[in-house]
């Protein structure tokens, strides 16, 4: 996640309507959530997990947008695709890009979308305890190493949430992806340190080769919405072809 | 397939809506099908096929929708795609994924979307029998399973419908998928053990690289749309970005 | 291309039709294309190509719709994708699958679509003879043959339009696709012996890796809505999700 | 980018529209660009960069659509993706196809999409000079080229925007993309000589694979939208497919 590059004002707000959610986060305090017997096994030739949505983190998202809804002609969808294992919950989710009105009335990508990896330790059979789930936002470029990583390459991510603020440093997160040993497939491994709030969790799970290829299928096809491509994609009339002229052959006139 | 993890009255509605649907059946009994002589021949380099489009399974299908038309905008669309060989039939359908309203009056996946799988053995040259059908339902990792499969992989699934009930073990499927002999492409094989009816059902059919080729190319496009991943691209309106800084940004400031 | 397999009627609709285009032809005859000096060079690494749209083939579809476009919300739109060298011209052209309106008054796939290839002699440079121009119409899973070919593969297809007519065997088409020797791409060879027509005619056309590159992409992207899964997916709505539970859990509970 | 070949009038208009729109090139002069500190770092193992959309470029381009977005029902929305390095920076983004009216009401691709590659050179740290930016239209069949590049593959592209006209010669522009020495990714070098304007311009940024891959992501996802592909697609509707069987059955009727 990076600032925009050109856009005080708005950075601003962003940092304020965080504060306004931070507030509301106490009404939706995750709590455990206990999986019922499941109805069918999977593949025998590959590692017991269980697929479903994550019920918790969407349902903190959604309060905030409430008041939205009325705003929209197509209705907010949460989606995430969760995996899981008997140590921890993996559940990835994407972020929509942000976007910016240019006096013309068109529209430019102010910000990228990313997606948002949330990790889960198990706290029983099937028991995932939410309240202690780590988060770790995928960059575009990261989803990039993770969409390029074959059966044998591994990658490895830092970020601190607080760089170039005062409490840098507080928050080290560290995520690995890499090659289980018997080749069936890739861990990821999340490690968190929070001084301020005195956290050190390190969450292991493992992914299939099915899973992952499913993830990277998912991945693969978000980073076109991620980068705002396939809105500017939408945006193409041929009704409005006549518009494009106008730019479509400055491009290489232009010097 | 599994049941969701939030929603027992949605889970009883399905049982109920499920009797209801087998009360209608009988009027879709399935009939034998026979296939007129083709106008082109195929590759001569591969095996012998028919691609078509399914009627019968469809046709069950459609009833049951029979009310829900008037609900919609845009019409209720079946496929499928069907590869018709010597000794039997596929058919492979998409089945979307279930979404549930917030209060917000946003939507989050429900239950993810599966693809069907319907094998029928033949009964005569270019005849199948549909009323012997035997249907095998992929969850979306089992997909991965069969995206990541290259030309020497093979994978095996086993599924009991009943897993969990008072019934299980009446129904055991497996199906297999697995290189030919002559590396031309891979067969898919499901057998059905079903007590209740006295079922005992061994449905083989070859695909080749190409038909096989096909069916990764319609799973991968599928798959974002079983995860809901694509309705959630649909709703990224430049229009309606301002809202989403308010979550945007929350991501890794959580903790 | 294959015939419904359960609709007589409009089996029978789509010869008038056909006639009735036929008649239309005359009108519509091609003509020779002559290209302007190109502004750019390609790749020095390639084969000299020029990329653009054939005009000549669309025009004669637009006419038959005239009609048809006073039915339509969204515009028809013509698109192909041309391959211009020394001694020919391909064009790909998707063609879209045929839809049957049921009495739920849902739609389901009647015929797959296609993609079809159209190539025509050079007449002298950059002149392109469309009037001779022989097609091929790809089926899904000649698609998938071509899909799956790797660097050193090759494949082949047989088509004989009036196989199972009267007048079977008057016109055979063979179509080959096979690596060029240097490893450079693959050349494309379609050979047409027409008897009521006494043509014969063999046109041979080299594509580069990268213009296969683009082929590829093209057709990978137009699978599925030749199969109509992308119709199908573009019917996914959050808000219609509760229908989808009536069939969506029958699947394996039927047996 | 190629002429239309069948529309001499509108090559023309498309020059005028240039002129003019040159003469709004003052009014936004591009200037030099500061990136903030950065929030996280990216991954240890890659090469230092940084995401973001490029803002200048956009800007010259909504000017001359200012009075476009009254004729649209869905805004115009601007995107690029942009990868900044210590002595470069690149920014890619997409230019879509422009279509015709036919008499038919129907729609067809007059010219294909392209994408634009814009270098700007640095000018300290994490300062561009957007103002001594050099772009490279990038055609279909060059874009396929860099979609089916390896790791070990290198292209190289040659444009004189003036070809054919008599300023030919007078601008080369070259651009390079090899491999980097260790294997961690490509390089992209585009050098251009600019005899009018005395410019003797050489930008080099270096890509890592995750950087490619995204890049790679994008142009595979936009190659139908260039080629109007897509437009074709969201033009299939199940309800008008009856008219498709007016020109499906035609195809290899034909002859």
């Amino acid at each position: 996640m990076e600032f925009s590059l050109q856009n005080p004002t708005i950075a601003a707000k962003t940092l304020t309507t965080t504060t306004l959610f931070s507030s509301i986060l106490p009404f939706h305090h995750p709590q455990t959530l206990t999986l019922p017997k499941r109805k069918n096994s999977l593949s025998t030739k590959s590692l017991h997990s269980i697929i479903s949505c994550n019920y918790y983190d969407q349902q903190k998202l959604t309060v905030s947008s409430a008041a939205d809804e009325v705003l929209h002609q197509s209705p907010r969808v949460y989606v995430g695709h969760s995996i899981y294992k008997g140590k921890a919950a993996l559940t990835a989710s994407p972020k929509p890009p942000e976007f910016t009105l240019l006096d013309s009335g068109a529209y430019k990508v102010l910000r990228e979308g990313a997606v948002l990896l949330q990790f889960a330790p198990s706290v029983g059979i099937r028991q995932y305890d939410w309240s202690r789930k780590q988060v770790f936002s995928l960059s575009v470029p990261e989803v990039g190493s993770i969409l390029c990583l074959d059966a044998k390459d591994s990658c490895e991510f830092f970020h601190d949430p607080f760089k170039g603020k005062s409490e840098e440093g507080k928050i080290r997160k560290i995520l690995k992806v890499e090659p289980l040993p018997d080749g069936s497939g890739h861990f990821f491994n999340l490690s968190v340190q929070n001084r301020t709030m005195n956290v050190d969790e390190n969450i292991y799970i493992p992914i299939t080769k099915a899973e992952f290829a499913i993830l990277k299928s998912a991945f693969n096809f978000i980073v076109p919405h991620l980068l705002g491509w396939a809105a500017f994609a939408n945006s193409i009339k041929p009704e409005s072809s006549s518009n494009n002229t106008r730019y479509d052959t400055e491009q290489e006139w232009g010097r």
